[in-house]
Order: C-alpha cells, then structure tokens, then sequence
C-alpha cells in the first residue's frame, strides 16, 4: 500500500510517500516557509532533488504543489494520485484520551483540538495538514499517528506529578511523553531483533537526538519515559534544559527581570547542551569534536548529556525491577561512539560489558555488548516515517 | 565537651546541650514565635517539660532565656555557663565555596552573608542565632555546620543544570544539595556498622521525613543528591513537588493567573503528598493510615512516594556504577515499614531479598536485607544534632 506521510509543523510540511509492503520510500521532501515566500523541496528516489520557489499562503496550497509533484509527468512518481492509498499524519499531542493511532473522524479532529491546548505549535498545525489532505484527495483514509498514544500505557506512579490534583482534574497537566512513534517502533524492532519474547520483556529504549527521551517498555507496553507534559523535561538536549529544580524558573526571572513564559522559551531554545558549552553549539557532532581537541566547555555538556542518560537508564531498570535490553535510537544514539561507550561502561553492576569493536558501528542493527552479558544493548534505528506508513496500512486494511 | 547544638529558623530556634562523649542530652527544646510574643519549651532530661511564655523581639532575646533555663537552679542543668564549651549551630547554605564545617570568625560570617541569596529563608535566621551567642557568651567558640558543605565534593557534571553556562556564572546557580549534615553522618554510620571499608565502598542514603533528599556516597564522599538549588528539587515530600517539567510551571502560571513566584510557593507549600492525595495529608501516617482503609488518594501519593524513591535509587546505583549498601533514615526512612517494603522489592535486580521480619523494625540500626543479598539494605537512624555536636567538638579541639 502506498502511503503517503505527512508532518506539519506551524510552517513547514515533510512528507514521505512509501511502500508499507516493500518498505520502499517512492519520493520525499519538505515545504518550508508556509505562509511566508514558500519552497518545495523535492527528491524522488534515485532521481535529482528539485527546489520550486511558490506561494504556500496555508498548509493546504503547501500539500497541492507536493501531490502536482508526485504525479508530475517528468519528475514524478506516480500515475495518478489514486494510487496513494493512505495518508499517515504525524499528530502531537492526543492527551490522555488517545493511546493508539486512528482513522481520522470528526470525533478524532475534536480529540486533536482539544489537545491544542497540551500542544499550542504543533496540534493547530498537525490540524491544517489533516484538512488540506481531505480537501484535495476526498474519500482517501486518513489516519493519525500520535506523538504521546505510546506513553498512554503508563500507570498513574509514573505519569502523575506531585503537585495539587486540581490542575489534574481541571486542566489535564501530567506526564504525556513525546517521541511515541520512535518508542513503539525501536521497542519492537529490539525485541524481534533480539529474538525476546515479547510477552516477557523489559526493554529500555534511548532515543537520543536534537530531542531526547527514554522510555522503559514492559511486554510491549510504555511504563514510563522522560519527556513530561511538554517535550521540556528529562534529557540534556541540544538546546532543551531536561529536568532541573523547579525553584530555578523563580530564581533566574527575578534576577533578569523576565517572566516565566520567557523563562521556559530559554529552557527550550538556548539551554542544553548550548547552554552547558557557553553557547558553542547545540549539536552533538560539532561538541564533539571540540572536545576531542580538548575544549573545556564542549566536554562539560558531553559529560553532562551523557551523566543523565546513565541515571535515566538507572532509573528505569529500577522501574523495572530489571531490564532485559536497551536499544540506542535516533541521530546520537546510532552514531555517536563516545556516548554509548560511557553509557554502558557505567551499566557494568548489571553484568554488561562494552564490545568496543561492534560499538564502531553506526546507523544499522547492531549488538554492542559481549555475549557474555547478562544484558544485551544494541544500536536499533528509528525510522519514524516507515513507522507512521505501517500503523497507517495496518488501520486502513483492517 | 558540651555542645549547645542550636537550630535557628525566621521566627523559632531548636536546641540541645549535648554531651560529646558520651553523646548524652542533657537538655533541649524550642523557642518559637520569636518576634512576635515568644514562648520557650525547655526540657532537661529525666524532668519536667517546662513551657514559658515571654517576649522575645529577637533571636538574642531567645537565646538569652535558653541560657537562663539552663542554669537555673531549680531545672537547670549547668553550674555556670562556662560549662558551654562551645556552640554549633547549623546553618543552611554555604554555597560553593564551604565544603566543611567551620569554627565562625569575620570571613565565614561573610560567607554566610553572601549565601543569604540562595537561602533567603533561613541564612538570615541562622545569622542571628550566631550573632546572639557571640554577643551573649563572648570568647566561646562558635562552629558553622552547614546543609550544603558535605555534597560539595560532587562532581560538575552533577551539580551543573542544562541552562544558559551564565546563570552559573553571574548568579552560582547550580545543584547544592541539602541535609549533608545527616547524609554525613548517616553514610559513616552505615560503613561503620556494616563494616565496610571506609575507602573503597558505595553507599546510598534515603534520607526521608516531611523534607526528602537522596544521596550516592563513594569512599565517604558525595556524588550526587536529589535535592537542588533549592530544597524544592528531587523526592516527592510532605508538601513539596520535587521533580516535574519545567513547563509546567509556566502552563499553570497562565492558566491560573499568577506568577512564578506564586507558583514556586505552591510547589513548596500544597503539592507533594498533600497535593496528590486532594489535601488530605502531607503526613505520611495519616496518609498511610488512609490508604490501609482502602482511601484511593492516600494511595496515589504513597505509591507515586515510593516510586520516585525507587528511581532515585536506580539512579545513583547507575550514576556509581554499582552499589554497596543502601541506608533508610529519617522519620519515614526509619519507620514507614510499607515504604521500605515497596522500594526494596523493587530492587530484586540487584541481588537484594528483603527480610520482611527485619523490616518490622522501627528507628534503630538494622539490617533488613537477607544474608544472601548482594547489596545490603540496612535503616540507620539520623541524629543530626549529635552529628552537629560531633563536628563541633571535634574542630574546638583541633
């Protein structure tokens, strides 16, 4: 089945169309600066990325000039836009009402809605993408795929904070998680990768990048992950803070004189590992190197990143009561040696050890502890567009 | 020697005479409302407790009637003062630069002055107890022990948050880390009465009471602690929230129209087990109580209680990358039997069985882990003023 997936944000739009069964992506691209001047950028596999410069005044014009692209006599992919079969759309935020994806309905738009609230950038945008689709290919199923459904499964230990219940009960604040799709997708990848059974199994999952989260995954199903109410809490990122004292907000906002909502867009976008590195860089790679050439600065936010997801680890195989696997995920998590060589040999009380040779391994489905372990850690690619594709062609041929 | 061990908060002040040797009390008590119409409770030990009424406008005030109680000739327990040989009084933050405690002269008062940033609350109070010794009994020796001084040793890497590396600079915040007095004394107790080797061991401590910190101590020294900046950061507690995103703060601030330093306040002063069981306790005994009745609130917040214990733990395990010995202490610690029943079970991965006999026990030094167990679970009872008398004494007679 050919789906094509799409994931709005406030003015951009990526899109992927592929192949559920072969797993083959046909096309891919992005629109950027929706609203503003507007950009197709467009590659068909094998073939030359094109960039088309035109107006996008909404989401809908944006997702008009992809479909002419894909069935473009010269450049495009398919015949005629009956053959995309299914749309996959990216939403964020499901609140706590959702714990799976869905076939997109008027009950499933309201849910979406509602949770704007919960996700202010992203759910008003996820919105646009859903109503352009329907518009311009009527009839065709369109099924959301949410960022938190994974995490839904999380007992109330674990996704409740300790402050009064009434902002529960009234406005719904608790743990949600992010990254969902990525979770689901790696945690089953590492189980049939391992050859775990899946009933019996306690995985933990590191999907480290620009974002990071950690979850812990008991028989297939999310006990807890670091992510919270927003994508703010828990892991050292590029530029998101993770957790810190909560008394810090009041402190820095009287000392600069700013507000909390300034405050919290500070812990969002100049914080993490630009922050900890004096503003050198919120990437990994570029940290990396600096600290490879002994750059104090660089190092501290090296060290700091990789210290937080030890204890995280820690923390979830306690939740656990034991761990089985733990799968490194996403752009730091397949490809940075360092950070998973400190990692795991900081996880040598649960019997692991290091095989340095496999941990040179980037980007693919590897083991990276000895055989003798009594823990097996793996590198587990994410591939959260093949996953949105398969939960998509699984609803739909229900 | 005789330690007169004094305690100052905003308006009241704890003390006891102790005996250093033989670490017998000879009296203790309380002044409170001091500044508005002052009250004193003294109680020597094997008397009566003694409850007087009188103005105190200041902490001087205070002390001065604690003198006078102490030499009085009916109840008193002292000739003359000159029995007082010294005075110890705990004083919160220290900031980065105490990593001891100190006999107080012009620049440790400094110290204490310019700390009174990060401890607005209680540096003032403290401030004045010391001052009013001074002034009362000159030419004795007065000794600063502070909260901060013993998880100085933690490493950057701990005690750095993922924000802006300025914050650090201009304004030193960072992880502090409290109660190090009882971490202190509770981490040498637990070498000593397991016997383990001073310099090769790693021991964490669950201080837990209406305020809850953790502790990872390797070779007696501090690693890492739950608590922060401030004392908000870390464990869920009797009225505070602990951990939870920093997002949150600022989604709660719009929604209820306040400001963050309203907000902090709440998260000191409503939430924690207060917050989670809808008000019903911040006292883990009434809430522990309710929850054998079948009360689902009171159940809500022990669970979700032990639960973060259960993770911090993991956590510092991970962090040391193994772990000795494990140490409850603290009001909760050493008798909430449910609580250290739920975290120790959870800790099966590390070769840990609990002793369920053992664990009946209540405030006294036990070890409540199985002989077979791996990793050794004991309660270790706290005694911070004894440990404030210990430090005392042993700097006068340096």
């Amino acid at each position: 089945m050919n789906v094509l997936v799409v994931n709005c944000g406030s003015s951009s739009l990526k899109f992927q169309l592929i192949n559920s069964e072969t797993e083959a992506v046909a096309a891919k691209g992005l629109c950027e600066r929706i609203g503003l001047d507007g950009r197709l950028v467009y590659q068909p596999t094998g073939g030359e990325k094109e960039v088309t410069e035109a107006a996008m005044p909404t989401h809908t014009e944006a997702i008009k000039m992809v479909l002419d692209a894909l069935v473009n006599p010269n450049t495009g992919v398919l015949k005629s836009l009956d053959e995309v079969e299914a749309i996959g759309h990216r939403v964020l935020h499901g609140g706590a009402k959702i714990s799976d994806s869905c076939i997109i309905n008027d009950e499933v738009i309201s849910v979406i809605e509602e949770c704007c609230d919960l996700g202010p950038l992203h759910n008003p945008a996820n919105l646009m993408g859903i109503r352009a689709c329907m518009e311009l290919m009527p009839g065709k199923p369109n099924v959301a795929v949410f960022d938190t459904a994974f995490h839904q499964t999380m007992p109330e230990k674990a996704y409740m904070y300790a402050i009064p219940y009434e902002y529960y009960d009234k406005y719904k604040v608790r743990k949600y998680g992010f990254h969902g799709t990525s979770h689901r997708f790696v945690s089953k990848e590492t189980i049939k990768f391992l050859g775990l059974d899946p009933d019996n199994s306690k995985v933990i999952v590191a999907h480290l990048g620009n974002g990071s989260s950690i979850s812990a995954v008991v028989n297939g199903k999310c006990v807890d992950t670091s992510m919270g109410l927003t994508p703010l809490e828990g892991l050292v990122m590029g530029t998101r803070s993770g957790d810190l004292d909560p008394a810090v907000l009041d402190f820095i906002c009287k000392k600069e004189n700013i507000d909390v909502t300034e405050m919290v867009n500070i812990l969002n976008k100049k914080s993490g590992l630009l922050g900890l590195s004096k503003g050198l860089s919120s990437d990994f790679r570029d940290l990396n190197e600096a600290r490879e050439q002994g750059n104090e600065d660089a190092k501290r936010a090296v060290d700091c990143l990789c210290y937080r997801i030890i204890k995280y680890i820690g923390s979830y195989v306690a939740a656990m009561n034991g761990v089985d696997a733990i799968a490194f995920t996403g752009g730091i998590g397949e490809n940075a040696i360092p950070v998973r060589e400190a990692v795991v040999k900081s996880l040598g009380y649960l019997g692991i050890t290091l095989d340095e040779e496999a941990n040179q391994t980037r980007g693919e489905n590897k083991i990276i502890s000895t055989p003798d372990s009594k823990v097996t850690v793996a590198i587990v690619p994410t591939n959260e567009e093949l996953a949105i594709c398969q939960e998509t062609a699984e609803l739909v041929s229900k």
